[in-house]
């Protein structure tokens, strides 16, 4: 559980966490699916570019199966006990030539794209934990990913456990302060010290 | 303003726009500041690497001067106008090589900040409007950004004016419908049709 988040920030930004303990008995029903995919959709982009795209991996489902045959090994004991697998890509180029880059900020927005996802499933309970330890080369060869798009996350979604795997979830949250990150006047000089 | 927005989202979702219409006499707290950078500061990113970094440009400071000289033509009538500029970076390369890729996600991991830092402005009655149009290079000169990190976006803030720029401002909020990029069993293949 987070512990020591700043207070002044919002709940939903001070709750949220990456937790590694899903329940692996619940069931993610299609309108919770749904209504996660339209904060997505309603996130900000580049001219309104929209540059993202998402491949829904549901627990139970051969696709999910075919999936986390694909997982890290650090990865494959707790990522299969989430509802869900939503797999991001960004579109990085044209589909008559991929050398060409769509977007400058297409990584970026699909960021911001999935912290609204984020944002949206802690509003209803749900816990998200974005994860980079899967063989992306084999998920675009296995799920048909045009050479157009790159496959960047995978982002389990779920009910958390929150009894299960303490030793993870009992760590302190912990980010650098802001003065090493928040600058004025010149890279480098803090804002506030 | 938003009007067909899907009503199923979170509000502050629901409610976020990118207007061009800021009270230029609102002057931002610097506690409101720092609860905004707070936000940013607690998003999640790949192994906590926590790969961004902000420029604070504040209306009638001389560093937000220097800035708005960078300004595109399009945006140099309204950016002025918020309270306040951020300009994000991404923490791209090593400061002995900075052709070392610090993280494959850290632009994506700066759109996450940036959207967290968009969540808690809404919590605030505050607008967030992102924008690109600025000379890169030269605020990277003039501010003194090393070659290992990216300028990234800028991030105007403030309270949105509402009765100005309505061409602007009435335009229908516009997104492309989930079957076109939320995908199952491969890619192209639409979860809901």
């Amino acid at each position: 559980m987070p512990t020591r988040t700043d207070p002044l920030i919002h709940p939903l930004l001070r709750g949220r966490w990456s937790s590694r303990s899903f329940d692996p008995t619940y069931e993610l029903g299609e309108d919770e699916l749904e209504q996660l995919l339209e904060a997505a959709r309603w996130a900000p982009s580049a001219g309104n570019s929209q540059p993202w795209a998402f491949l829904v991996l549901k627990r139970g489902e051969p696709a999910h199966e075919r999936f986390v045959q694909m997982l890290s090994r650090g990865n494959a004991p707790w990522v299969p006990n989430a509802s869900v697998v939503l797999v991001s890509l960004f579109k990085s180029g044209d589909d008559e030539d991929p050398s060409f880059t769509y977007s400058d900020y297409a990584e970026y927005d699909l960021g911001q794209s999935v912290a609204h996802l984020t944002v949206q499933a802690g509003s209803m309970g749900l816990g998200v934990h974005q994860f980079a330890g899967f063989d992306h080369d084999a998920v675009a060869a296995e799920f048909g990913v045009p050479a157009s798009w790159t496959v960047t996350t995978g982002i389990a979604v779920g009910r958390y456990a929150g009894s299960v795997d303490r030793e993870w979830d009992g760590r302190e949250r912990v980010r650098n302060p802001l003065s090493t990150f928040v600058f004025t006047n010149r890279f480098g000089e803090p804002r506030w010290s």
